[in-house]
Parts: C-alpha cells; structure tokens; sequence
C-alpha cells in the first residue's frame, strides 16, 4: 500500500496534548491500557444502572442513588470526550469518525434526561453507549476475528439481499392467505398482522400468539413451517461458504518444477515433488 | 452456443413500437430506467394500499380513497400491460412468459374486486402482484447471485425430496403415538392434528397451542425435539455443499484446441485434451 | 467385488412363478410398473383411511365405510403378500428382509383390529404401513440419493453420539438446576418435567407451557438458550462435513508424470502437466 | 516428543495395588471392563433415583426405599474414591484430576443431604455424579471424537466471542426499544425483562410468555426475528468451517528426515525438508 497521507500530515499539537492523546488513543502503553481498563468498566456500569433503574421496585428504592450515578457518568463521560477532542490529532477528523458520534451520542442523552426527568424514551438512547464497548474489541485478535466475520458477511450480501427479496414475498403471500383463510375471528385481524405470524413462522420463531385454528389453516401452516426449515438452511450455506473462503489459509505460490500452486501456509518445500519453494515474502 | 433463433427472427415492427419496446423492456437507457423506477414505486404503493386496506381501522376511515387508489392501479397496469402487449417484438411469446402471466394477473383481480366488492379472497390474488417486484431483482448482478442459489437447489432437490418424504414418515409415526397416547382430551384431538403438532415441533416452531401432558407424552415429545433438532442438520448440510459447489472458484477460459471452458483455479493444462491453457491474468 | 452367492443359486420355481415374481419384485418391465403403481395408490389410500377414521366427525358420518374399506386393505394386502411368499426366489429370506416385515406387519394390525374393534392402540402399528412407501423411494436416482445421506449420517455417528451425550448431561444439570431455583409453584413440579423444559429450551422449540418466572430463572433460561444456540451449530457441522466428503465427486488417480492425485471425474489429462491420465475403470 | 516424566517415575506400590490400581483405572483387562461396566450401571441408578425423588407422588410413595438407596450410593461410592486414593499411582495428582474432583463431589453432597435432610438444594450438586458417566466415554474412540469437536470449538473460540458480544449488544438496544416501545402494561417490565424477551426471540425459541402487542412492537419484533436468522447462521458458520479444517483428511506418517508428522493426503514429499515419504499403503 501507499503511504497514507495521515502520515505526511505534519503534528502540530504541543507536547502535552501529544503525551496526553497517547494515553487516551492508544493501548500500547501501560497508561493507555489502564485508561482503557478504566474506561471499560465505567461504560459497563453505566449500562448497568441505566437497566436497573428500569426495574420498578429497584427504581422505587434506589432511585436518588441511581439519579445520582447518571449525574457522575454524564460528566465523567463529558471530560473524557472534551480531552479527546482536544488531544486528537485531528479533531474535526476524530468527531465525525464513528466512535467520535458514539461518544457524543453516549453523554446528550444523559444532559437531555436529566434536565426533562420525564422523558423516559431516552432510556434507549442511552442504551446506545453500549456500542462503545466495542473500543475494547478493537483491541487485540478480536477485531481481526471480526473483520473475518464481517468480509464473510459483506461477501454475500448480495446473495443475502436476494434470499431476503424473497423471503418477504413470501411472507406477503402466505400473510395474506392466512389472512383469508383463518380470517379476523382467529386472531389474524389484518395482511400486517398475518405477515407478522408469517414471519414467526418461517423463522421457527413460533410465539403461539396467534395460531392456526381451521384444518385448512393449519394444513398452510404446516406447509409453511417445512418451507421456512428448506429455507433455514440458505442464509446458513451462504454464510458457512463465505466464512470457509474468507479464512483458508493457504499458500499461492508455483513450483517451480512441477506447477502444483496451492501449499499450506508453512511448507517449504512442494508436497508434490520435493522442489524448495520460493521463500515466503516477509507479512 | 448456437446463434438463438431470436437473433433471426424478422423485427417488423413500427420504429415507435421498437423505441417504446426498448423503454418498457429493457432498462440500458435512461428512460428506460426511469420507466423501471416508476413501476417499481407504483408496484410498492399498490401492495401497500392492499395490506393498508385489510387492517379495519384505516378501512373504516380511508376505505373511500383506498377504493379510489384500487382503481388508479388498475387502470395504470392496464394501461402498462397493453403497451407491454403492442410493443413486444412478440406480444404471444411475452403474453405466456412467466412475467406476462404476472403482469395479467396484477390487474384481473382488480377488475374483479371492484365489479363485486364482497368478495375479499381477491386481496389474495391481489397480493400477486408483489411478484412483480422481481422485474428489479432480474437487474445488474441480482439476477446473477439467485440463478446460484436456484442452482444450487435445484442440484439437491433430489436429496431434498428424498429428505422431505423422511420427514413426512416420521410426523405420520410421531402423530399417530401422540394420538394414542394423548389422546382428544389433552388437544390431540385427531391423527391430522397430532401431525400438525409434530411438524410444529420438529421444525422447532413450537407454537404452544398444543402441548403434550402426560409423562410419557412429554418423553416421546423430547425425543421427537432431540430427532428434529439432528434432522434440521441435513438440509441445511444438503444446501451448504450444494452451494459451495455451485460457487466453486472456477477459472472460466476456453481452451484453445477443445473449447473445454470450466477449468479448476490451479489448472495450467486442459483435463479434457491436455492442451496447455493461456496463463492466469496476474490479478 | 467378488461374485454374490445369489448368482449361484440355482432357481428351482415352476415357470408361472418366476413370471409373476418379476412383475411383483422388479419394475423393470411395463407390468411391473403398472403393479408398482397400483400398490402406491392402495397403500396411500390405506393411510389415508387410517387419518381420516381419526377425525371423530368423520368417523361418526362414514365409519362404517371406513370400517369396510379397512377389510378390503386388509385382503388385498394379505393377497399381496401371499403372492411374494409364493413367488419369491427365496421365500423364507424375503420374510425375513426389512420389507417382508413390513409388509407382514402391515396387514397383522388390520386382522387384529377388525376382530378386536375397541383396540384404538393399533391405529398406530397401522400407520406402520406407510413405510412401505419407501417401496417407491427404492426406484431409480432416489435411493442413490438416500444412501448418500445415510452414509454421512452414518460417518458422524460417533460424533452424533458423543454430541448427543453431552446434551443429555447439559439438559439434566440444567433440569436440576432450574427446578431449585423455580420450583414446583412455578410450573417446574419435578426434575423430569424440568429436564423435558430443558429439552423445549435447548432445541429452540419454545413451546411457553413451561416458562421461567423468577428473575434468576429468567438469568439462567437466557444463558441456556444463548447455550443451545451454538449447540445446535455442532451437528449441523458435523453433517455439512459428512456430507461434503460422501459426496465429493474426484477421481484418484496419479498421474504417471507428476504425481498429480486429485482430478475432476471426467478429466482424462493431468491438469498440472497435461499428461494423459490412465483410463477409468468401467464402472 | 520427549519422554513424559511418568515413565521415569519410579513405582513404589505394593503388589495388590498395583494389580487392583489396574483393574480400578484402566480397561483393558476383563476385570477392568466388568469393573467400569458395574461402576456405570452404580452411577447411571443413582442419578436416575434423585430424578426419581424429585416427582412428588413418588416420593410420597417410596420415600423411605429411595433415602435408603441414598445411603447405599454414597457408601459405595466412598469405598470407591477411597479404593482410587489407595491404588492410584499418584494419590495427590488424581485427586486434583478432572475425574478426581467430580468423584470426590459426587459423594460429599450424599453425605449432607444425609445429614441435613431439608436442604433441597444438594439435588442438584448430586447430579454432578452424572459427570461421572464421561468416565465411560472416555473409553475407546469416543474420546477422539469429542477432542475433534472440541478442537474445532476452541479454533474457533476467538470468532464466538467476537459473536457473542455481538449478540449480547444487540439483545441490549432491542430490549431497551421494545421497553419504550410497548412498555410495562404489555408484559415488558423492566429492560432486564425485555432482554430475556429479546434472546427468547433471536434464538428463535419463543416461548409466548411476553409477546408484542403494539403494531409498532410486532414491526420492531419482526425486524428482530429475521435479524436472528441471518444471526443463527454465523455460529453454524463457524463450527462447520472449524470442523471441516479439525478434520481435513491427514495423512499421519513421520518424515524420516525431519519428524514433521502431518501431511496432506496426496503429499509425496514432505512439505517441511522436501523428503521423499514413504508410499501411502493400498487401501
């Protein structure tokens, strides 16, 4: 690859904020990590009371305690964003990434829900600050184990899309089958909520809320079901394709004397017919 | 491949009709694309204006100007299909198509359901018309990614079918136990029933609405989850290796001597003459 | 394969005998056929009749028609039978192979029911008789088809087994751990019931007759499913690669150049050298 | 590898216990294999008489005959972990063993239970003793099966949690939501509460306990379900892929040259110093 042009662009933030934004950016040093640690476990927390105090006889009990807390977490969460903002970089850059909103999104919600206690929607918003947990998962193996997930998934995503075109046609018809059918008296009061024991039923969901009650009913049904089991299985194979092709490891290379070109990752010399191969490039 | 007898069939058609023709049915011009758009938006509208019309409260309130847009997309698809019919360089051949039939379908209902507004089994007929959503999906590279999916089904269907008879023994077997053993006075109230249930449980759906009772009911029923939950393994199985053939990363060159065209990745030499193949571009 | 004693056995029938032995036992011939057909019509018929004198409405309105139709299955297939036992090349060894007790057991149940009429308990060995069904699956590709599948199944039998073990050992410790922490008030009266929850649990049936209550049932109901959810990952694994190696279509063969030993079934040079490959085998 | 420290260990035990130490712990002799025969029919009666125990009406009935067995169990399985601390080769490194421990928890609970007969709870310790069954697993190729599995796990170890922390985020936001969404007067009372639903839901079990009531909470719901199965399909991914590569067809045989032990199944020479191996034998 070229050389990005983050690395030609010339650093002229002091030295303290250089120091600084080390510690807050990065995890190869010891301060780093337990900023990170630190971090971590006050984002785990946060989560934790915003459910707690969803809980009634928890919020009945406990409730000043956990307003209290949502004060703490707010502004602990408001000066750490105000340094990385300062320390970055780049900070324009920094606040349009997506942990920059993450991070933004994680500390509004709790000025808006502490200045209008009622507003209890924000519950959810402030949910979102979850989604900076996956800081942690940058760390490490684990977010190279993801880009193999995700490169699989973005892989067959047109495949996705297609098996998802026709699942919801699917849906739609037998939706409204149903609907004609068992009709309003069983509990399929309109095509959206039969599409909505469609799609119970083809994902083998199956709440009971509403079942088949008519022998024809129930023969549909059952077609159903033994379609949505056949059709299980497509989204499974698509994936189970992608993964197996996304993380195979094996080695490209042409012996020289007898052509044989895929080898596993550490042979050295070619299984077929004992040529040295040529030495791996340095990864 | 031999030249199709398309290519030399005559096109006597007016120029107005090959201009028009090539804006309805092809989509490589921009109006083309346009008209594309268009029907894709009105297909959309008039499935929703269905569903819309089934849930009682809005038919109570918007039931005048739903019947208004019934109309509306009638006469449109009639309109739409009768060019269809005038411009195809051969209106039978398109007539009896898979999509002409669609495309007839999609309107007959509605002449239908408003000449005699009692019968609602038409919403049904009507919902067809979401099939039409397909021409969208038959663009750029979708059509490509289900024609492997298709394929790779149709590769098993064989397995799938021996698979689906296997099934429909065991359910038989399973219900007619259940029938013994539960009997009518814990829901089991008929062998048909007691299938129903066993393909509810097998496909692990699940519903609920009926439940076995008795102790030996309940241990005949968790051996009959344990089964299902081995026997759900094989058609996803079944589907995987389909696909992983069907998309097995094949290096599509014709040899040069035999015209053989599917060659393995690492092949250099043809295996159906031994002709050397040209080298692999250098990707 | 070295030649079968059944080559060598010398046919001592009377000629009319071996006639009608090849129109009952093969399909190879029209009239063979024909029988074939016939016997899948009567056999799902029979079945049918069984379903249908489930139903009590139906039972009340046309039991003794099915009543009479049961007699006529009975004769005919005890006819049937008789026939096999006669023409057979080896009577006492068709009466011993899987579909000689079949089709024994298919015609013992109706005698016994029809001198016995309150035995409702033989509707199920009735139902026995579907399996002769797989008469017809014996024909042609389906069969090959069949044997594929159990040949995979039977490769990961050991796997299964192991895998199945470890289930039961999870569903008891599970059963057991939920009926202290729920206990009998809640739904969970006894570890049996517990263990058969565990079952519904863990194969993602979810029927809700049993459901968690408590908080902490709720905790460890959750940490089961997310349980069961990659548990149920292990035998469709185990199948997909069982059934990718039954099935895999290469042809080993070295080749005499290069030593190339994977080929493509129809290939005839070595892709790596281009090589002439040694002809098959006429399989 | 080089030689394990067991083989120098010197052994000091007499001579009856070197011989009873061999019957207790190995198989291999007909005493050893009546020995394990009886020790598992001892375990699978003990755990089969606390399942027993747990079902009201029997216990009302046989109360007093299951205490007793209660006694016979822990006393034999006493004598036996003593017998195993007394023959055992190395008393101290067996009773901090797997099996060891598993033992040594299987007796303790009978003891109190026995002591204190009010305390419940020790059910479930005492069905740790079903751990013990693995004793018999271990046994003869079972062993190898399960190591394939749990190679193929722990190879794909860093890929499910990547999954799971995934999955775990998502059951969070949707949780939250469908608290706003239908809120504490539907059945979703609290987020903790909405979560257990939302795992009820994306591992397609759907008990029916909580079910979405709201137009807007059965569309989030629907959303939710199809989420969950392309999400089903990632783990099923993952262990067929690790599967498939735990068991790749290896050819086990040792380079004469440079001791690397594993090779492809078509390998003529070794990958590793370029060794002609030895022929493969004629299967």
């Amino acid at each position: 690859m070229a050389a990005s042009p983050d690395r030609e662009y010339v650093d002229r933030r002091a030295p303290w904020r250089v120091s600084l934004g080390n510690v807050i950016f990065n995890n190869d040093t010891r301060a780093g990590q337990l900023f990170d640690l630190a971090l971590t476990l006050l984002i785990f927390a946060s989560v934790f009371a915003v459910m707690l105090e969803s809980v009634s006889g928890l919020r009945r009990s406990y409730g000043v305690m956990l307003r209290d807390l949502e004060w703490l977490f707010t502004i602990v969460f408001t000066v750490e964003y105000t340094l990385r903002l300062v320390t970055a970089r780049r900070a324009l850059h920094y606040s349009r990434s997506f942990f920059g909103v993450v991070d933004l999104l994680s500390i509004l919600p709790g000025f808006i829900a502490l200045l209008f206690p009622g507003t209890q929607a924000f519950t959810v918003v402030r949910a979102l600050r979850l989604l900076r947990v996956f800081r942690i998962l940058r760390l490490g193996r684990y977010l190279q184990e993801a880009s193999v997930i995700t490169e699989a998934l973005r892989a067959s995503s047109a495949k996705i899309t297609v098996f998802l075109a026709t699942v919801l046609t699917l849906v739609l018809i037998i939706g409204a089958l149903m609907y004609v059918v068992e009709g309003p008296e069983n509990g399929y009061t309109s095509i959206p909520t039969s599409m909505y024991w469609a799609i119970v039923t083809i994902t083998t969901v199956g709440y009971g809320d509403i079942a088949p009650s008519t022998p024809l009913g129930k023969f549909l049904a059952s077609l159903t079901m033994i379609l949505g089991y056949g059709i299980l299985a497509v989204p499974t194979g698509i994936v189970t394709v992608s993964l197996a092709r996304a993380g195979r490891p094996t080695r490209f290379v042409t012996c020289e004397r007898c052509g044989e070109e895929r080898h596993d990752t550490d042979a050295r010399y070619c299984k077929t017919c004992g040529e040295r191969l040529p030495a791996a490039p340095q990864a």
